[in-house]
């Protein structure tokens, strides 16, 4: 695959990394950032994430083969609709929002015909922001999740799948619901425990915080808008997650109210074994 | 401080990580170790971590000046009380135990009079296990809790702080109740939380567990026989850090819920701010 001319759309963390990337392994000829923050879109290009700045879209979507919409999920679908119009026929349009069901929903039927748009994830990033921790790397090996649906044209899904492997990525489909419901589980869910807990800590005890603590809630650094609009748009499966985890804690409650530590060690095998299979 | 001999009683992580250090650092003349299991011992040996094996306390336990017990928290006390017997006078007794409540008013009152035993923690150490993962550095900079009672004598305590000290860790004096309040939430809830998050994922969702999801989940790698053992020791302090934890969890269900995002941003932000604040 090469790209003569690749969209960038907010070039944070994993916008400037998508720069990075496509320029490192000669997918893209010239990167164009779209972004509303002028000092951003500035330290992107001397970092060399992008070529071009643009603050407004028009000119830049006007020659976009490929554009990746890196805002937050909240403001993806309608930056998408909007943007659109100025695409040239046969545009992919894609993202790299956290969520997909309501971006997707959002998007399908008004997508103008001339432009494909599919939904991705690329399970990569941290809980800091912004194109100062960008990496050419940070894909690589990483799983991102495209979320076709019926309506979707294969060719549009297999252009969007060359697209994530050349920058180093291991692709997989789903649906924008089973999506949804996974990274509730294995994403959203663990960062409300992480700032549950982070939550809990008095500043008294910061000195009595080690490894442990800090792994555990690390995540709970992440910024506060990005993911309450996550959770606003995924609140249904976040619910769902919530409610199995407290299900667990109660089991773990149970044990140590009834003194049967027994059933304690049980669950905590379980729990190693689980850990122990995903690896490091 | 120079100690001729040194005994460490259970050369796993944490008692081979004091072997070594003690050793580097030029605290000990020779290291001891006892412990039941002769391959861990002779691993422990082979790495530098004690200079002799012991299976049984009486010979070694005769000619210590500080003992140090890493034996699981269920174990410690028992074998302070029965190995303080085979101490000359003035021997200084420690442990590194992750509870300090139980096993400080097991020990007091029993101990006899020509010995000392003070309570430690070393905050330090991980989900591995066993003597391969000592380290010589575990402790620099890391807190250790000392945790005297009003029966402490004095000269004792100081002793305890310069043996860690002299490892390279930094002391804090704590009441055995206090520690084990604090450690209750900064790393037995922590714990729980890791083993149920981990207990919520199922198989078919690895390849959707990215950095987050591994980062808070890690410690749930932990063994489950000692962490049963640190949970049925610090049953009460653990139950009210499950309820805080439970509470914090039902704000954000009820965000949730209710769509109050405003208060979802307002919940998350101070979480972030308490994670910025304690540092990477």
């Amino acid at each position: 695959m090469k790209i003569a001319n690749l969209i960038i759309v907010g070039v944070g963390l994993i916008g400037g990394s998508i720069g990075l990337a496509a320029k490192k392994r000669g997918l893209a000829g010239r990167v164009l950032g779209i972004g509303r923050t002028a000092a951003t879109l500035e330290k992107a290009r001397q970092l060399g994430a992008i070529d071009e700045c643009f603050a407004e879209p028009a000119s830049a979507m006007r020659c976009a083969e490929v554009a990746v919409f890196c805002t937050p999920v909240n403001r993806i679908a309608g930056q998408v609709l909007e943007y659109a119009a100025f695409c040239p026929r046969g545009a992919l349009l894609t993202d790299a929002g956290s969520t997909k069901g309501q971006i997707v929903a959002d998007v399908e039927g008004k997508l103008p015909d001339h432009v494909d748009f599919i939904g991705s994830h690329p399970l990569a990033g941290s809980e800091k922001r912004g194109p100062d921790h960008a990496d050419p790397d940070l894909f690589q090996n990483r799983v991102t999740v495209l979320t076709p649906t019926p309506r979707t044209r294969p060719a549009a899904l297999e252009r969007t799948r060359a697209f994530w492997e050349a920058l180093g990525s291991r692709v997989l489909i789903k649906s924008p619901g089973d999506h949804d419901r996974a990274l509730a589980i294995t994403s959203h869910l663990p960062h409300l425990a992480a700032a549950a807990l982070a939550g809990t800590l008095d500043r008294g005890l910061f000195d009595l915080a080690a490894t442990g603590y800090r792994d555990t809630t690390r995540i709970a650094a992440g910024d506060p808008e990005l993911w309450t609009a996550i959770f606003a748009q995924n609140r249904t499966a976040v619910l769902e997650a919530l409610a199995v985890f407290r299900n667990q804690l109660d089991l773990f409650r149970d044990c140590l109210t009834n003194t049967d530590w027994k059933k304690m060690d049980t669950l905590l095998a379980e729990a190693k074994k689980v850990r122990d299979a995903l690896g490091s």
